[in-house]
């Protein structure tokens, strides 16, 4: 593959993170937007620059994933529809049909075997039937807290423990994202929520755990999670509303895995607006107990919309290359920026 | 693969890095050390265990490669006795002629198109006639300014620029590498140094910038580098000196690497005796310039020598499952810590 014959991609799901893939693809030159599939009948039939707020790209949205998903015509689809494996299986069952390639961001698609194991050998079935590879990235699971932590182990004699901390700003985001942090509820709103699911915390925790346990052989056996409101001491501005003191700034997600009782994996994200505004730094943080130990730190964090939409895309060489059934990140050569011919070339 | 047939490694040099690679591969539940390769004929015949100050593993030191490289009883070697390509290429032709795969640090050997095409392609044709693949790694070239670059790239939109700077600390080295960076030495003696080429640096940077270019498509299309001496204004300790002020405490090695003249990478790094006697301290820095921009540290830096070891042998699941020919580490799932029997497995 290379620059001269792009590859051709179709984006599923026009929501603000599919456009932000969308936008991508039609930007790269390795890469040929030729397709856009959205469930919102609003849009069928417009350019897809239209529905982007770019010029126009000569390619139409359907809500017909029939019309388009012909495998002589299309390479590869990216698909950024939920987080949840059972609620896009049906989608990927209809792409992989076809035989074409897939890379989701579904959080849960960067290790359905975690807590989808059905549904994981069914597609690993599936995509081989048809030839076709299929896989799940973002930036948290399928990046920061996995496959960098996997790539920052490459060196080590021995692993004995890990902790990732990824601390981030929710400030800039809207109210779907705010809401399913518990942000600007009451502590007893928080509790509520956590206990009528509304209020989830981070999504991909068991799926990074397993990538780390599975890529290293640390043999993970329990995974543990805890969920905690963070209350604001102190005001702190959002894009839509200020959190006030004793209200809920966010939620710290916590996650453990263990092998035999020990714990051989600690995760953690906080998810709040305005950290900075009670003195937290963001970063992520990354600390490697073994031979050699290593402390690994960012600052501010990788940030997060924009890495998803990158690593998308970016993994789209890397799943044309791979050889058929579903794989993981850690199952591929590190996907990177798409800045040039060779970025596309796989040997 | 996995850990009830174990891999059947052979490690080719007994230096001080072949012996930590020995030592690891002896520990490892999913790999047998079966065989070693010496030059030295003092220690033809001897237990390998004898060597490196452990039990008697049931294994002896060859000097007669011929003698144990065989496909049916070897998976791989491990090869650690050059820097250099044009050094190693003999022992290269040798172990994929005999139709074993093969896991060098010979620091060029990370990249030998770098610097070495004509080689590269040699041992690519020869790699995939025999049906076996080669790769180079190391702690740097091969991991730190380089593999861990286009791992932190994964999301990335655009990548404008990268910077790379690893600070290490000397100190715990003797003659042999110390010589190499000038310590010890007057800055006129470290001038003339480097023109007859008793002090070279780090090598590795043509292959490092080669590799980064390579991944992300950069097109880097000339590199330029820098040697000068790094004087103490203080003593510095050392293992086996202390080096006074005036004298040369080591050698500050920077590339640049251009496209059409403009600068798009650059590597630093600074090899030196006790930098902390000068307030500095040591730690890998990477700051990637794009969408969206990455200010990664670790501190102290990933240790080397370990590393190189970790790295070298972690490596060795990941060539086994890879198609024919040379292989860069930037064409490898990222190799990583080998806990246990899933570390072994690939699909």
């Amino acid at each position: 593959m290379t620059a001269t014959t792009p590859i051709r991609v179709v984006q599923w799901g026009l929501g603000a993170m599919g456009q932000g893939m969308a936008k991508l693809i039609a930007a790269k030159d390795g890469l040929d937007l030729v397709g856009a599939i959205d469930v919102n009948p609003a849009l069928d039939g417009k350019d897809v620059g239209e529905v982007l707020g770019t010029d126009p790209l000569g390619v139409s949205v359907t809500t017909d994933p029939a019309s388009i998903l012909d495998s002589s015509k299309v390479d590869v689809v990216t698909i950024a529809t939920t987080s949840w494996v059972r609620d896009q299986i049906a989608d990927l069952r209809t792409i992989i049909t076809a035989g074409i390639n897939v890379v989701s961001i579904a959080e849960e698609m960067s290790c359905p075997e975690a807590q989808n194991p059905d549904l994981a050998k069914e597609l690993d079935d599936l995509a081989k039937k048809h030839g076709v590879s299929a896989v799940g990235v973002g930036v948290n699971p399928g990046f920061v807290l996995d496959h960098l932590v996997v790539a920052l182990c490459s060196g080590n004699q021995e692993v004995t423990h890990i902790e990732a901390r990824r601390v981030n700003d929710l400030a800039p985001y809207g109210q779907t994202v705010l809401r399913t942090q518990g942000v600007g509820t009451t502590p007893e709103e928080f509790k509520a929520g956590v206990a009528d699911g509304s209020i989830v915390g981070h999504v991909g925790f068991p799926e990074s755990i397993r990538l780390i346990s599975d890529a290293l052989g640390l043999g993970v056996d329990s995974i543990e999670q805890h969920i905690e409101p963070i209350i604001a001491k102190v005001a702190r501005p959002a894009r839509d509303r200020t959190v006030e003191p004793g209200q809920v700034a966010g939620c710290n997600h916590t996650a453990v895995g263990r092998r035999g009782g020990d714990e051989v994996i600690r995760l953690i994200h906080p998810q709040q607006v305005a950290p900075e505004a009670e003195g937290q730094e963001t970063g992520d943080f990354i600390t490697i107990t073994g031979v050699p130990d290593i402390a690994m730190s960012t600052g501010p964090e990788i940030a997060g919309g924009k890495a998803t939409a990158g690593i998308c895309v970016n993994t789209i060489p890397r799943i044309l290359a791979a050889t058929p059934g579903l794989k993981r990140i850690i199952d591929l050569p590190s996907p990177c920026a798409l800045m040039g011919p060779s970025a596309y070339e796989r040997r």
